[in-house]
């Protein structure tokens, strides 16, 4: 895939914790660091930070960062890959219009190739990952929010806007619960980490789901979808309807991008995810029962296979790929 | 888009007619044909006579065939394009396993490239119709059946088993009416010409729809979807009920089509569509109210351009294109 060659850097800036990973000449993982990211600073400084400790594996590794074949950033928010800004990032408070690219090209004496994290890490599967050999696939990542990344004939699809994935937004429910878009009853507002655990949270509070308040020990507060997830699989009947709400809307889903995208792959990744089969399985089923059959028996659904460096593995190899390595 | 050089033809073999044009080196449509496809012949004698009538436009536009550039050749049904073969065609009885390219090409003395007649007719509005200089676009048709076909960034997307596209069986009422595929509740079984007739020949039969009946003078056999619009339009209570459940089915497949892929434009072709305004405004209002803001924004609702001959337009391009001509 990668020519032989000089080192590539990749970079993936969480909300919470920012992955750095270098690749060498033949494509090779050879170091990679995770740490927090830095909060409470204004984000140029915090850019600046994690290109320092980006700089500091290469040199580690013995590269001099200015014989980097390039870098490659990912981020969370809405990017303008062509200028390099990050626009706007709801887990990033604070970081509205941030040069990005140029800040940390500063630092690392490279040019930095800024892209959105979903879309690397989706890039990052398709090469090395779930979707390796896959002419065409779709990451879809079950998170906090839900989200989707498509490579399409071995190409990163964007589309027109780069808006392309965005199936956390499909209307699922008629006049369901408000969602964070300004529209009601998406996909997330049912099937999202954040939607399953305060419908548990709601059921908890009013006396259900008591097996799942002792898994938390009756801290509400304590509840995340992974909680519900293994409540509903020791049979608590609460849970046991959250879940299944959850996965018969994302279920849906994937079937309508089986019908549309007729796909080698679809990869599930993102902490709802670490759910495993109690997820994948029924949606496989539902999949497999629902889906155009020509459509449904050419996919695999995965599990995504590059858990937290998937972005920066991703980010390293969409700029090795760019500059002509494959 | 096409270099100077030798005429390409193009075909369309439809369940009733089919259509030939004729490309000029410059890309120029410089005649058509249209007539009846044979019926009540062997598969092979059909496709020869098709193929003799197409040798025919081109003589009669002073080109000798064996001097045409290549022929494209649309079908309905199952294909293998590499082999050129009609696998099974639902609305040409009795052609199973047809080796069309080849029976064409003996005829036409010049290769025959044969394709899915709605990818074909999609290849076409994209290059010359309702997608022209859009990056990304899907067309879709409504006709008696519901597909799509999609060029996304300027290539034609197939799927990795050729069944990219199909939203008409994609599940729109839990467990609602038998759909041919096997399934239940298909779009198709909504939104399709076929199924928006049937239901109101339902509610005819049944002493409703009084406005339909007059508009075929009680002769519930001869209800079709464009009376159902029309009777719809003129205040029909019944008949407005079916097409509002249509385009509100239809209304939720364009919103997924519109988040997943963020096209720049979704042309709507085929029979129903010939309602016009009646049908694209509820769909551009759905869009707009239900998809990712972004993406909702960015694409364009239109009526397909090319008519009857997009399909042999759409072959003879895309034959032209892949023999370099652009």
């Amino acid at each position: 895939m990668i020519s032989p060659g000089r080192p590539v850097l990749g970079i993936d800036v969480g909300g919470t914790t920012f992955e750095v990973i270098l690749l060498d000449g033949a494509g090779r993982v050879t170091a990679a660091v995770e740490d927090a990211t830095p909060r409470g600073v204004p984000a140029a400084e915090a850019v600046k930070t994690v290109a320092t400790a980006a700089r500091a594996v290469a040199v580690a590794a013995g590269v001099e960062p200015r014989h980097l074949r390039g870098v490659g950033m990912a981020v969370p928010g809405r990017v303008d890959s062509a200028r390099g800004l990050l626009r706007f990032a709801p887990n990033l408070p604070g970081w509205l219009d941030v040069p990005v690219a140029a800040l940390a090209a500063e630092v690392l004496e490279t040019p930095v190739t800024l892209e959105h994290d979903v879309r690397m890490a989706a890039f990052g599967e398709s090469r090395r990952g779930a979707g390796a050999g896959a002419g065409s696939f779709v990451c879809v990542t079950v998170g906090t929010g839900i989200g989707a990344a498509v490579v399409l004939d071995g190409r990163l699809y964007r589309g027109v806007t780069d808006a392309a994935g965005e199936i956390g937004h499909v209307p699922v429910v008629a006049d369901g619960e408000p969602c964070g878009c300004g529209r009601r009853g998406c996909l997330e507002t049912v099937a999202s980490g954040r939607a399953v655990a305060a419908r548990a949270r709601g059921l908890a509070t009013r006396g259900e789901a008591a097996t799942l308040l002792a898994c938390v020990n009756g801290r509400v507060e304590d509840i995340t979808a992974r909680e519900v997830f293994a409540a509903a699989a020791a049979g608590d009947p609460a849970c046991a309807r959250v879940v299944a709400a959850a996965v018969a809307a994302l279920g849906a889903a994937l079937t309508v991008l089986v019908n549309v995208l007729n796909p080698e792959a679809i990869a599930v990744g993102g902490g709802v995810a670490a759910a495993g089969a109690a997820l994948l399985d029924p949606l496989r089923a539902a999949v497999r029962a629902s889906a155009w059959t020509a459509a449904a028996e050419a996919v695999r659904i995965v599990p995504a296979a590059l858990g937290t460096q998937a972005g920066a593995i991703g980010a390293a190899l969409f700029v090795a790929e760019a500059l002509g390595g494959c």
